[in-house]
């Protein structure tokens, strides 16, 4: 009897593989597997010593005008990238116009921003230190904190070896877009997509089926299920003012056309597990009630609680493993390093 | 000739070496080199499970009401386990009243902060967590946060096992301390210590004999070059007020003895050259200035400019090596974990 039930089973295992075999062709066919190497970046040669002088300016507070913010603390590599906040705490306290994205696995993104503004990992790096509410420094400023750490100076050189003039702006975000190129997280979505029958659950596996089924995966596809492609925010019925406020047109700012007014780049969806709160607004805490707010307003479906479970079940699966990150030790300062600038905004 | 000038050469090495040797008994009469295994410490068994719960905490943010702040952001283990600002910036973008003191090798000091008003540091660990102008947190909130996260639970449990109830603001503030205990950081002193004669340049040694004979050493000393023994700044003579505010009467707060006005624990040296700037007033951003004034204020003594250099170039023999320190990747939130409070102060 217990030997008729184990084969039994096994056929039931068996069949339940192969039901889901076309689920895989499919996907197949809209995902990617992650690369088990890291990516090549356009015209920037990815070298261990550039990886590691990223690594130490990403985690460097004095990248900041105040000393207190580096990268790290709004992408933060220990929550998933991102700072779990509605917008991010910068300069004076001053919270930021929009969540901030995960940089993990943000190499593969077509663009960078919600409105895709930035090219490239190198162009974004470039931003959040010289905006007024984040990181309110200049690039003359950064390049001079720079030159006054003789160690970093060392480790421009190597980085750029050759250069006449390594330690410049443009290197300084090169070098952090190098870093970032290795944050790639492997997820039991991968595994799955690289044929481990057992890498996700019955349920995810019928969350998947309807993440494609339902269309979800007609804009959250390719590498990073997500993180191409512009769409507007409400493609079938524009969602609450508190979650999509009038005043943020997104893609519109950058092109300045009609058409792309409340249109933002489709969210990669990679650890989105890790990164509440949800959307350009950081409005929405519960992942749920994210997924049920993209069916309706994206949509036009009113999804069964049953179908949200699978789709949340299914966008855990996307949560992968960083890998190790050493803390870096850092150049120590010297006297001509420019000193914190902690003049209290607004008094 | 060469043969002879090789053999001169080392004739000339050993008899430095060996003028040297009473320095060495001297100094460790005086002094500790660290030891090579973490410090057993008071009612806290340190355990491999404690250290990684403790390096979670002390990473996460979400341990300040904010959600911006975590222990790492004053105590950056990256920049000398300090934070490198005059005061630290804390919740709503107020100053703290004092300059931050490192976290490495604080396991060996008498008391902790400025003032010892915390006799260690599982104590000190529930202070910053609390304070208004810091992590601006409450023990309840804190124990709401980490029992929102399963992950935690698991985690303490393993730390704290047996125990009826491992998620407590206790056990909160145990992990951090047992995790600090591992901060230690050998240094070229340490290795002269314990007999290595190459680990000091003559510069060094010099720096170190007169360190000795001045009588910075009747305070700093021990194996914290400091961290013990409370006295008065300006012993001899009081520095400006810049440097030491009328206002902060140091220790008197903590023992409302006149006695104790403008006392102050000595500061702990090891790694000194990495925590500018200096002084509980954190006004002086310069060793060698901090150096001089310490002379004049403690000693009474005005000193040369080439013992300033050799007293700074000795207190860089006390710039050791972090063990390496694997970045956490932190416990997800939940539902029911607190949302931040950003709400701004004073506005």
């Amino acid at each position: 009897m217990a030997k008729h039930l184990t084969l039994a089973c096994a056929a039931l295992a068996l069949s339940a593989g192969s039901a889901w075999a076309d689920l895989r062709d499919d996907a197949l066919e809209t995902f990617r597997a992650l690369p088990s190497t890291v990516p090549a970046v356009k015209d920037n040669p990815i070298t261990p010593a550039k990886i590691e002088l990223g690594k130490a300016l990403f985690f460097d507070p004095r990248m900041s005008a105040s000393g207190v913010f580096s990268c790290n603390s709004c992408h933060n590599l220990a929550t998933g990238g991102d700072d779990n906040l509605e917008t991010s705490i910068g300069h004076g306290w001053q919270a930021g116009p929009r969540n901030a994205p995960t940089a993990l696995n943000s190499v593969f993104n077509e663009a960078q921003f919600w409105d895709g503004r930035a090219a490239d990992l190198a162009e974004q790096a470039k931003g959040p230190v010289q905006a007024s509410v984040e990181m309110a420094n200049t690039p003359e400023n950064v390049v001079q904190a720079l030159n006054s750490m003789p160690q970093y100076v060392t480790w421009f050189g190597e980085a750029f070896e050759g250069e006449a003039d390594p330690v410049s702006f443009d290197n300084f975000a090169k070098a952090i877009e190098a870093f970032e190129a290795t944050l790639i997280t492997p997820a039991p979505f991968d595994a799955w997509l690289n044929g481990d029958d057992a890498a996700l659950s019955e349920m995810e596996l019928a969350g998947l089926e309807q993440f494609m089924e339902l269309g979800c995966s007609s804009c959250h596809s390719g590498v990073n299920v997500g993180g191409h492609g512009y769409y507007p925010f409400g493609l079938i019925e524009k969602p609450g003012a508190e979650v999509l406020p009038v005043g943020d047109k997104g893609r519109f700012a950058v092109t300045q056309t009609v058409d792309d007014e409340y249109v933002f780049r489709a969210a990669p969806l990679r650890n989105i597990a890790l990164t509440a709160p949800y959307f350009h607004s950081g409005k929405v805490w519960d992942l749920k009630v994210a997924v049920q707010i993209m069916a309706e307003s994206q949509l036009g479906e009113e999804i069964s609680d049953e179908t949200a479970d699978q789709l949340v079940a299914f966008l855990g699966a996307l949560t992968g493993e960083l890998p190790e990150v050493t803390y870096p030790v850092l150049p120590a300062e010297t006297r001509a390093t420019p000193r914190p600038d902690n003049s209290f905004v607004g008094q």
